[in-house]
């Protein structure tokens, strides 16, 4: 079966999910990340690479904070970006996802980012691409319902190497609702591929999903002994939506349970870091004090997210 | 009486309408288009003829595709490009129409692409300019009310021009709400200018306006005798919201009878070309079959659109 | 007591409040502004000031209009402008204000333009700054709450040197609703910090805070009174949703007392400026008469208004 993300050459042709991703590619995306770090401390933070290409943002879904990030990264890289919320547009006037995309194509896009509610959009959009030859024009996932966010997922592993240099020696904790996050997906197909030995996640049951254990993870439904001696603590963020439903307590139980603490943190190793892929909630996921914390490594995952997405970008359509 | 859309040398000073626009003018906006589509195939997608100049999006009425293409030609010509909803902002507190364009004219601006809900919006605009002499700033037209969307016009001329070379030895018909459409008066108006001896138009009465006959039109309330031997057939889209009112059938019967399927199509001459403004409806006013097949030129249409749009923009105030 | 809008240079590191500046830096800022009322006159509107610096409008609360002006000012100094809607965002997500700021940063923002409807929220955020030692990053208030509108301000002051040439001896009148308005008290404070003589507040005692003799000013409860051989008229804006409720009778009956009338004006000096910040509400307290009459300077302050942001924003961040 082809392999929609890359091309004949085995190089990336688009990014819909870190599953299915081999290691050399994962492994490039980073290493191109490495000298985009520097960029940002440059006085002009500016590169050419995609000088006169056009990146159109798709968000189908809002997401003001990630459609931020890749319009930072495509304008340091010199594109036209186009944002489009299409929410409020064409699919509310009855068309098709795919006419929508026709069209942008038509307008010579070179990139879409694509936002979507539902898991697969972005696969179908490439899909499409594929079908109908317009293989110069790449697609990012930006998150397609519970699916995949594969940037998250990269910047999460460029974090990890940043700090712990290899992947094979470490043991690493997913905490919080796996259910219904995009991110976590992401995270373990990264995470496994790399060479981690142990991811393990840690939640309630019912924030598991069902075939769990077939993802080659080790799950614990404590925190002080899922914790117990790991190098890397990824916490998911809890939907404010969850809370309060069937599934969950109320917020400050979940927190007296779940929630990160410095106390349940002293039960990982000293040098261990704490990831959070934002917007954080203070005192439901985590405390404020392991968040701003000397062991806290969120806001570099944030720098590190914008490099991330300009090695993608640049990889795909840079000339 | 003074034409608002030329200066004193008969040159373009603002598109509004492409009625009262002479087929010289015309013409030359079409020639300028043609070098445009080839920069759309280029690796730098851009141009600096509008370098350092200011173009203001805006829209009093909600337009994600419209506003996006004009977005992509400014940006492509090195515009700074600005998006104004105005719906969502001053207009709310009580600033009239003309107060707003003189705050945007004071701060500098070079061109206002302009979409309202009312007729004549942006003639009352370049009126204004004109009685306070700033004649170095530009008004496009994006779509005013039921009375005309220029640029759409003329990326259909454009598409006719390149598929058919020639007018004066066409046969084109218009099909389906030409009443609500104010693509249909713009492109009436450019084909009669163009030389396009015989134009039809195909629909229902209860679409069509009273005075339909004067636009030098022959009127067709039958999809099989109105298709009859035409060169050139121009759906036009079917507003969500006239469905199912006093002035139609339900969806599905107004398909059976106007939708253009194959075997409609089939009426026409064999190397016809099916135009359509989009966003379609398929399975209303026209079957998937139709819109993705041979004969249709819908998405080179948009394509054309950038170019034509780079044509306006950079005729009215490229340096 | 530290002034954090100064940095130990004495050199503006924020803008956040006229009130506190010393004079030496309003003079620096409005000296700044004046080449760059030229650059608006050239055929290319561009200079490389920010070239590669990111420039954050987080707004907090809507205003087209204001946003557009720092968009407009940002993109002629060649930065990379990202627009934020926090309202529709991460808020809504239950992040706070501080986090959004600390993940803004992460993405190497070198300034952010702060609106919000609470007062004092910039001041926090540019606390947040100096306590975080990110003193590369500059923060503009660019209106928070009743408290300060400082660019405003500095708009207002360039436009009356530029037609009064000298402050030490001008009367000036403050007109209208002085309790509502962020407006009014970034004008007194650099009004008198120039070096004003005689600054005058007119408004019903409804509209006027109750500290209002504290700030320096002579207050008059009688348009002709107050208007008395003034030679600037500085006229405010009616907020609509002030109208009807219990401070203020029918916008009819307001205009009728405290409107702007040229029966009024006449007894200001024959050489006397009009000024509003707009938008206008023409009949309730400006009448169309003074507002296009030849004493109005209202849309030259817009004009100056971009020149006075560029030069705030190339201050700040220039290179």
């Amino acid at each position: 079966m082809r392999n929609p993300q890359l091309n004949g050459h085995g190089e990336l042709q688009h990014l819909l999910s870190l599953d299915g991703l081999p290691k050399s590619v994962l492994t490039a995306i980073l290493d191109t990340a490495e000298p985009f770090t520097e960029v940002a401390e440059r006085e002009v933070k500016k590169l050419p690479l995609l000088r006169g290409k056009s990146v159109f943002n798709v968000f189908f879904e809002n997401s003001t904070r990630t459609r931020t990030t890749f319009e930072i990264a495509a304008k340091r890289l010199s594109a036209d970006v186009i944002n489009l919320n299409v929410a409020t547009s064409s699919t509310k006037k009855g068309e098709t996802l795919l006419d929508t995309v026709d069209n942008l194509c038509a307008m010579q896009a070179d990139m879409f980012v694509v936002r979507h509610e539902s898991s697969g959009a972005p696969y179908l959009i490439a899909d499409h691409l594929h079908n109908t030859a317009r293989h110069h024009i790449h697609v990012v996932n930006a998150g397609d319902g519970r699916h995949a966010h594969p940037t998250q997922g990269l910047l999460d592993m460029f974090t990890i190497r940043h700090y712990k240099k290899e992947f094979h020696n470490l043991v690493v904790a997913i905490v919080g609702d796996v259910l219904h996050s995009r991110v976590a997906r992401s995270q373990i197909a990264a995470l496994t591929t790399l060479g981690v030995p142990e991811v393990r996640v840690i939640a309630p049951k019912t924030l598991l999903p069902t075939d769990v254990e077939r993802m080659g993870v080790r799950v614990f439904h404590d925190m002080q002994a899922g914790l117990k001696d790991v190098d890397v603590v990824m916490m998911l963020r809890l939907q404010n939506e969850r809370m309060n439903g069937a599934l969950l307590p109320s917020p400050q139980e979940f927190f007296k349970v779940w929630g990160l603490t410095a106390e349940k943190l002293a039960e990982a190793r000293a040098d261990a870091i704490v990831m959070h892929p934002g917007p954080m909630n203070r005192g439901v996921e985590i405390d404020s004090a392991v968040a701003d914390g000397g062991q806290a490594v969120i806001l570099p995952q944030v720098t590190f997210g914008i490099a991330v997405r300009m090695a993608v970008m640049s990889m795909l359509a840079g000339s």
